[in-house]
């Protein structure tokens, strides 16, 4: 079984989506992650669902565990609020080396490897376009029913 | 909101569970990751789905995407099959520095941010025993309707 065999349907946001509508594709359809597509509709990065949830986390309370105790409970329970009308642009964290993107040629096992390799679980089939995407827990269910 | 209240039952796996079950359980369950426990039931690890997948991908793949490519097709589908009887204490990946481990107190941003710098989309809450859990889904779905 290769990427081809698969690969599913995925939905895309664009550089330019508002960050909040991004946390809301993810939430909404149960997606492990996000493809963010650039112009041409080339996968621009791949977000797992924790770096999704990133772009909503104030810049100051990242990196900094101490900062984020000082915020109190009313305010914490809607940081999301924070984000306002910014996009995806102006939140994506830094792009690995590595993006997480095979060919509909890829192998389960090359598939596997590169997702924990990223940390990523779900990778995105191109092939020209974008394809669609392979799963960890579509790999997963196909892997071990072999 | 506190993680009191946004923590759900979640199974736990052991250091001494087959890994080959631990992807089974993932699988199944449709986990985002896997909290594993010690002897006395506190966390030991939480490994996001990526690196529950890692414990099933062969040393040899795990770091060099150019071995992936030289098993061919029918091997790569049934690479799980290498486990064999390996636990999980045997494949557990070099623990990182922060474990994705939080009281009951701990609010929505002091979670969000604990997901997003340990790349986890799952934090166990701990309070003398093990609690639950909070995910990454849980914690959208609330956040977005506060």
């Amino acid at each position: 079984m290769r990427a081809a065999d698969l690969l599913v349907p995925y939905p895309t946001v664009t550089l330019s989506t508002p960050a909040i509508e991004a946390a809301r594709i993810l939430a909404d359809a149960d997606l492990p992650g996000l493809i963010v597509v650039d112009d041409r509709g080339a996968p621009f990065a791949v977000l797992p669902g924790t770096q999704v949830l990133r772009l909503a986390v104030p810049i100051y309370c990242q990196d900094d565990p101490a900062l984020t105790y000082m915020v109190d409970e009313a305010a914490a329970d809607v940081f999301v609020r924070e984000l306002g009308d910014r996009t995806v642009r102006d939140l994506l964290p830094p792009q690995p080396h590595e993006l997480p993107v095979v060919s509909p040629q890829a192998t389960a096992l090359e598939i596997a490897a590169l997702m924990a390799r990223t940390r990523s679980p779900l990778v995105a089939v191109v092939d020209g376009g974008l394809q669609g995407a392979v799963t960890l827990h579509g790999l997963l269910d196909r892997v071990l029913a072999a």
